[in-house]
C-alpha cells in the first residue's frame, strides 16, 4: 500500500530539512537524535525520521524525556520508548529530568528538557523536534502579547543547531493522520487540555476564534509572518554588525558616525554594545534613552543604566562608566 | 474646575504631535482639519484640538463625513457639526460622499472618506484622525491574519501626511471619559456592535479573550510591536534604497552584486525594481522565485511574472522582458 498523503508530507518535511546545507553545515550527517514525548507530533516525526535515515545510512537516536510531573509519566515514557524501538531507532533512551521552579512551570520544564536532550545527543548530531505549524502560531501570539518587537514574534527557527524543526510547516492534523495511518498509538497529554496553561488556551480558544473571525488561514498566516520577520530581523542584525565595526573604537562608540543610520539600526548597535560593556538589562526604555544621546543630541547629561552604570556622551563619543565607585581600600 | 486626567491626556497627545517636527515639516501650522464622525474618539479629538489650537493661533476646520449608509446619517452628521461649532471650530463642514463597491463595504467607505477629507482640508493643512490604541491593536491583528509581513502588522503611522493620528497611544476608554467630562454627546455607531464586520468582532470578541488569556496589556503590547516593526521596516527600506543605487544600471540589475546582501534586503530591492519595471503584482512567491535567480543561481531559466513579463538572468544581470510580443501590425 502506498503511504498516505499525511505520511508523505511528514517524510518530505524531514527529507527537505536534513538535506539542507544549514542543517548539516560541516560533514554529512552520521547520526541524528529525535525528541519524542509519545504525542502525535513527535511520534510522527520519529516515524518520518527513521524512514528517511534508513535510506541514507544515518543512525537515529530516539530520546524520551520523562518530566516526572504527572502520575504514571514513567509508563508514558516507556510506551513511547517501545514505539521508538518498533520504528527502528538504533538507540532508544529515556531521560528522567528534575525540573526547577524559575520562570513558571512551562519555562522550567522546557529548560530541563532542552538541557537533557542536548546532553544525550550523539556528539555533533542535531536533535529533531516535533513543533508544528500550530505550535508556531501559538508562539507568535505569545510573542505578540509580550510586545517586545520583531524577535519575539518571529517564532521558532527551523534550524537553530543543534535543534532542527522539520514540521514548522506541517499541521497538527497532518501528524495525527500520519500516526493513524502508520498504526502508531500517540499519547494524549492531559496538560494539552488543561486551561490553566496559556499556550493551551491560545490553542483551544484564541486561535479557533481568530480563524473564525478572520475567515481561516490564520495559522499559516502567522507562520508566514514569522518567517518574514525572522528574515527581516536577521538582515537588520547583519546591517547593525557592519555599522558597529565602523563606529566602535576600543571601549568607545562614535556617536556622530552612528547617528547617520536609521533608528532601528542604531538601537541594535547600541543594544549589542551595551551588553558587551557589561550592562545586563537593556530594556526598550533604556535603549531609547541611549539612542537619544545619539540621534537627538542636545548636550543632555549622562543616562543611568541598571547595575550602577551610566552612559555618557563626551566629544561625540559614547562610553559606559561605573556610576558608583567603591571607596579605595586603604 | 481643573480638567480631568482623561481630558489632560487627550490634550497632551494633540499638543505633542502638533509640536513635532514631522507633523509640520515646512512652516509653523496656520490651520488644521479634524475629521469627526460624531463618535467619542473623534469628538474628544476635536475638543482637544480646538483647545490646543486656540493657544497657538491655529485655525481649526471641523470636517464631518456623511457616508449616507444608514437611515438618519444626515442627522448624525448635523449633530456632530453642531458640537464642532460649540467647541469653537473656525470652519465646520459636512461632506456627503458616494461610496463605491470595490474591495468590500469597509474598504470602499474608507477610500471615499479619505478622498473627501483630503479634498476639503485647507491648503497645506494636516487632517487629524481619531484612531486610538484600540484601533491600532485591531489593525495589527487584521494584518497578522493577512500574513504578508512586517508592513501589514506595523499598523497605522502617527504621521503620514496629510494624516495625523495623535491618539494612537490613547485608549478608547480615555476618549469616552474625556467626552463625559466635557459634556459632549458622542454618537454610538450601531455598526460598532454589528458582528458582521471583522473589525467589530476583533474588538468585541478576540481582543478581550486575548487580554484574558495573556493576562492583560495586549492592546499596548500590540501598539508597541507596531512601532518597532514600523521602525524596522523603515530601516530596511532605507538600506534597500542604498543597495539599489549600487546595483541598478539602466534597466538592468547586477545580480552578482545584489547577491551579497541578506535575503530580506535583496527581496526589498527586487520588489521595488520589479514594480518600477512595470510589473504590477509582486506576490511573495514571485519575489522568492526572483530572489532565487540572485541568491540561489544554478543557471535556471527565466521566471514568468504576471502581466506577460519574464525575469531573466544573463551574464550576471537581471532584466525584465515582455514574454508575449504582439504580432507586428503590417
Amino acid at each position: 500500500m502506498p503511504p498516505t498523503a499525511a505520511v508523505t508530507a511528514t517524510r518530505a518535511a524531514v527529507r527537505r530539512l536534513l538535506g539542507s546545507a544549514e542543517a548539516s553545515p560541516s560533514a554529512p550527517l552520521g547520526a541524528v537524535a529525535v525528541a519524542c514525548s509519545g504525542g502525535a507530533d513527535s511520534l510522527a516525526l520519529a516515524a518520518a525520521t527513521t524512514h528517511v535515515a534508513r535510506r541514507r545510512d544515518i543512525a537515529v537516536h530516539g530520546l524520551v524525556v520523562d518530566h516526572g510531573l504527572q502520575e504514571g509519566s514513567a509508563d508514558v515514557a516507556s510506551r513511547a520508548a517501545e514505539q521508538l524501538e518498533e520504528l527502528g531507532c538504533d538507540v532508544v533512551r529515556v531521560l528522567p529530568v528534575e525540573i526547577g521552579r524559575e520562570g513558571g512551570p512551562e519555562a522550567a520544564a522546557r529548560r530541563a528538557r532542552y538541557a537533557a536532550l542536548d546532553a544525550a545527543r550523539p556528539a555533533g548530531a542535531p536533535v529533531l523536534l516535533g513543533h508544528t505549524r500550530d505550535d508556531q502560531a501559538e508562539t507568535v501570539l505569545l510573542g505578540l502579547g509580550r510586545g517586545s518587537g520583531a524577535r519575539s514574534i518571529a517564532g521558532m527557527r527551523p534550524v537553530d543547531l543543534p535543534w532542527l524543526r522539520p514540521f514548522l510547516d506541517v499541521t497538527r492534523d497532518t501528524t495525527l493522520a500520519a500516526c493513524e495511518a502508520l498504526g502508531l498509538r500517540p499519547w494524549q497529554d492531559p496538560h494539552n487540555s488543561d486551561a490553566k496553561f496559556t499556550r493551551v488556551r491560545l490553542r483551544a480558544e484564541v486561535l479557533p476564534l481568530l480563524e473564525e473571525v478572520l475567515q481561516g488561514g490564520v495559522a499559516s498566516a502567522l507562520a508566514r509572518t514569522a518567517v518574514q520577520l525572522r528574515e527581516d530581523a536577521d538582515a537588520l542584525d547583519e546591517v547593525a554588525a557592519d555599522v558597529r565595526k565602523r563606529v566602535e573604537d576600543g571601549d568607545a562608540l562614535d556617536a556622530a558616525a552612528l547617528s547617520a543610520g536609521p533608528p532601528a539600526v542604531r538601537r541594535r548597535v547600541l543594544r549589542g554594545w551595551l551588553l558587551d560593556q557589561g550592562v545586563r538589562e537593556v530594556s526598550d526604555a533604556h535603549l531609547r534613552a541611549a539612542d537619544a544621546l545619539v540621534g537627538h543630541w542636545k548636550g543632555q547629561g549622562p543616562h543611568a543604566l541598571p547595575g550602577g552604570f551610566v552612559l555618557r556622551r563626551t566629544h561625540g563619543t559614547l562610553r559606559v562608566e561605573v556610576a558608583v565607585k567603591q571607596p579605595p581600600d586603604y
